[in-house]
């Protein structure tokens, strides 16, 4: 087949809790060689089982700090007294390479990326088909206190409240459907003539018999 | 399923002549009910097999004017003292009610389209695997003289000139792939959120509960 290269994209998608995007990105990168995780630098504690540089760069708060100051990080966060961020590095190596990075960041994240990499990002929202279906969801995952499911649901309709800053918006009410749907978008957005960066050659090789 | 109402969009599809388009074109009518061939109005005579109001509408050259004078063509042009024209209300109808709309258009009237219905545009430039391929599929075409075929060409060149215009490009090396790629970016384009209109709605309902 004739090979065009392109530039690679960065895929956001973002969802309330309890709406399939872990499983749906899990299935992605298990079906498709083409994109990877982008993995985060973190200033927490290792948990049980999180492997550093697989699940998580593990640095201290000075080696955040600077990363920060230099302007290394794409977009970072502080939950509860811990640093997150995405490195700018290994993003920018992807993207010329013509390798695409699935992100799992919120909508506070993802407004950040935008800024930095509009051109390059192309945003995923996954909605739960219903209220009752989500609210299910999250009282199984929530099995210790009641306050907690009241925290998430608020926390849920926070995030949804987002929706209209993404490209694309699947409800997952079917996991295979919503899946074949995000793959078509990639391969869709795979096509987009600005990210097909070979086309200028291919076009003036094309051309230059007729 | 869950049906979110969503306005259509509208397809074009251009290419060189001999790069596989009419094939492509039947194969997405045929398969997909959501999309229909926009008919467009003609100043020329029908020629044999040719249906009324399927494959054109033939009209008079008065009628014709009146259209264009009153705004009511998307796009025109002259062909050989022939005039062609996209009317503008079947399109607006089909955009409203979900349907998507076929166009085989040129880069110029692509770029007439574009002016007038950006945001419901999707455009899609299909291009020949190699020049050795188009110019045999030329030759085969023009059995006729060779000027012929060099004026062919010489158009060939001209239409692939303006592949910048378009927000996807395709390679017809195969044409299952190539179908396939047509199907996903059509998947895609009909997830776009700011076509489904019906989200809004959904989402109010959605997040009541929480």
């Amino acid at each position: 087949m004739t090979e065009i290269s392109r530039r690679g994209l960065l895929l956001v998608m973002s969802s309330p809790s309890g709406a399939g995007k872990t499983t749906l990105s899990r299935r992605l990168l298990a079906a498709d060689a083409g994109i990877t995780m982008s993995v985060s630098v973190t200033t927490r504690q290792p948990r049980p089982g999180e492997v550093n540089g697989k699940d998580y760069h593990f640095i201290t708060h000075e080696e955040f700090g600077r990363l920060r100051d230099r302007d290394d990080l794409l977009e970072y966060a502080e939950v509860f007294g811990n640093f997150y961020g995405t490195p700018k590095r290994p993003v920018m190596e992807a993207l010329q390479a013509g390798r695409d990075v699935l992100f799992d960041i919120d909508w506070q994240g993802t407004q950040q990326l935008a800024q930095a990499m509009e051109g390059d990002l192309v945003r995923i929202f996954i909605l739960p088909p219903t209220a009752e279906e989500l609210r299910e969801r999250l009282i199984r995952r929530a099995q210790d206190s009641s306050s907690t499911v009241a925290k998430r649901m608020a926390k849920a309709a926070d995030e949804i409240s987002h929706w209209p800053e993404y490209d694309y918006v699947i409800v997952n009410e079917d996991i295979n459907a919503a899946g074949a749907q995000i793959d078509a978008i990639l391969t869709a957005e795979r096509l987009k003539r600005h990210r097909r960066v070979g086309l200028t050659q291919f076009v003036r090789d094309l051309t230059k018999g007729l």
